[in-house]
């Protein structure tokens, strides 16, 4: 019998280790969990390493609201192999690397179809559940028995999980598995915008606001399409030099700019305006301020900051009307299981700068200590190692 | 000497009548007037009739504001024939039948160059005054040797203006004038949305809400490029009828919808929302609908319609993040000396249809009749004859 094909846990649950988010605001707790076998078009996978962004942070504070779920698992960016396969599972084999990725892409409905949209018409009512082809129902048990929600269709923190195929890609072999985890949500995020929903041509320019790791990979997207001028904005000056690994040629920190407006700085720096800007702060006030420092007739502003609080976007109506273009987008424009090997492509062909998003390397053990990493700012990247 | 190179008043005023808008909210008066020569880059013509849109009734009634300026000649959608030429002005001639445009195209501008952009920087910032190449002053005076305010770089509610060549398109003869008068704005403003704006294709969808002029001629544009479903939404459950004229396929009525939003019923007759919509009212609540009534992930919505009290337009932060996309236009996005010459031939060659447009024909002098057709909403255009 071909290795490939069998796993001693086959058909059965698994238990292993998961980092828990328990309560609101809480640090993650480390249990033994099960891990039921995957269902029709899902499979179970054993992570092998994975990061953490911000919108872990969010949720693992939540505490109200119906997207406030306890206890969770989460965690959405990784790398695994397929350990088991459900029915009706095709393209995918026992021991396949693979990326699990939370936006999906089925490639049967029309919008997977259409080269026009990355929005998966299947799920697109439905961001935040469990598994949920066949329901709604938890892969996840705890040791008391307890089902634990899944989170964004991955749950990473756990040394296996449960993922539709809608949401997974198949791995070269050839991308380091810890640059590869990268791909699965900032980083294709923040470059598909430039390529794939900006659309940046070469010699043009580019503002971005908020030089954390989805800016940053906006800037690189930017840099690699040859735009001319690419400007940075945060608040914190060390950003400008971490910038240039990605492109970013001027820096502008609000803090310094007095009386004026960034985007009026913005208008003098490029002389009316910058052809295309990215908010990646989710502050409406600076979206704003993104919106009016493109160019009259032709700016277009992509929006990838949520604001927390889900204040609505208010744009001048005659500043709309100046033939500005504003849209917002999920996961870059891009789709999975199309676009992210080309992105593997880039870093192969040492092209894509995905080794300086990875600032610090922990074991999966010290996940709290990630996230004070990520929340002090300290780390762009921190990839947590499930076998060290 | 050739009869073309030579005008009785070359160089000096010519008297004439023209409709003057003396006091915000009063009916326009006839009466003669004087008409400077054109300075350099300027051009005087003769006007062969006139039609008027809402813009003019806005600005006749416009009470306070930087924007309200007295006494005024209105009229921006108008044919001419050049009777006079300033110096500098190359490619115009003595009796070319010339389109006046209130949108500036310079040709040599960044942005007029350029293939994205139809928003000339050399006037961005400064709509509304007099001739302006060579500083503010007016072209016009009234009998007692008063200046009278241009508008919009036309006004055609003269038998004489002066007009800088960035705002004039030379006519194919062989169009009738008073349909092409129609192109010098908001049938444009309707045929370029759909056409540069949206981009509609082949079978997509649209939904156009108002349906006046600009509405009928975004449904015209998108009937021309094989939209699949053209829906178009009004109170006046006439405008269907109407509408058929132009492409509308189906009809909402606002008025009939019951509790459900008028995005919801667009939804579920598209089987998800629209490819593109278009707001042609100026209403923030009904843009908020059109924007939702676009399809997650691909959605496009064109801003046409511009609130009186400039409300800033409001968009659901997860709204926008669903893929969509929002945008202004001047002009529908038209280079004029480039696009409208397009207009013409598809109108030449029977596909653009103009001639429904035209529901009134009436004598310049009964040029505030035109305005009461306009406002009762018993007029899509009415021609005024100059000479009739
Ligand atoms: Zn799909
Ligand atoms: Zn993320
Ligand atoms: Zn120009
Ligand atoms: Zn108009």
């Amino acid at each position: 019998m071909d290795k490939a094909s069998f796993s001693i846990h086959e058909g059965k649950p698994i238990r292993c280790k998961a980092a828990i988010s328990r309560k609101p605001g809480e640090a993650l707790v480390i249990e033994e969990i099960y891990v039921d076998p995957p269902q029709p078009y899902e499979v179970r996978i054993k992570i092998l390493c994975t990061s953490l962004c911000h919108t872990d942070y969010t949720f693992c504070k939540l505490d109200s609201g119906p997207l406030a779920r306890f206890p969770r698992i989460l965690g959405h960016e990784a790398v695994g192999v397929v350990e088991s396969i459900g029915e009706h599972v095709d393209g995918f084999q026992l021991n396949d690397v693979v990326l699990p990725v939370f936006h999906p892409h089925c490639e049967e409905c029309r919008d997977c179809k259409s080269s026009k949209s990355n929005w998966c018409a299947r799920f697109a009512d439905d961001l935040l559940p469990n598994t949920r082809r066949y329901g709604m129902t938890s892969r996840f048990k705890d040791s008391f028995g307890k089902e634990i929600y899944h989170f964004l269709f991955v749950s990473s923190f756990s040394e296996y999980t449960v993922v539709d195929i809608a949401h997974l890609v198949k791995l070269s072999s050839e991308i380091p598995v810890n640059k590869a985890a990268l791909l699965s949500c900032g980083v294709s995020t923040g470059v598909g915008a430039a390529w794939k929903v900006a659309d940046v041509e070469e010699g043009s320019t580019i503002a971005v606001f908020g030089l954390g790791t989805v800016g940053l990979a906006v800037a690189e997207g930017a840099r690699l399409r040859g735009a001319g001028k690419i400007i940075g904005v945060d608040l914190n000056p060390d950003k400008f030099e971490l910038g240039k690994k990605f492109g970013v040629t001027d820096f502008i920190n609000p803090a310094l700019c007095g009386e004026k407006k960034i985007s009026e700085v913005i208008k003098e720096m490029t002389r009316g305006g910058v052809d295309y800007s990215f908010e990646c702060v989710g502050l409406p006030s600076l979206l704003t301020e993104a919106f009016n420092s493109t160019r009259t007739g032709s700016g277009k502003t992509v929006v990838l900051g949520i604001d927390k609080d889900l204040t609505p976007t208010s744009l001048g109506c005659l500043d709309l009307f100046r033939g500005r273009h504003i849209c917002g987008s999920m996961f870059g424009g891009l789709k999975p299981k199309l676009d992210i090997p080309i992105l593997v492509d880039h870093y192969l062909k040492k092209e894509l700068n995905l080794d300086s998003f990875i600032t610090h390397e922990l074991k999966f053990e010290e996940i709290n200590k990630a996230f004070d990493l990520l929340v002090q700012g300290k780390s762009l990247r921190c990839i947590l190692w499930m076998d060290k």
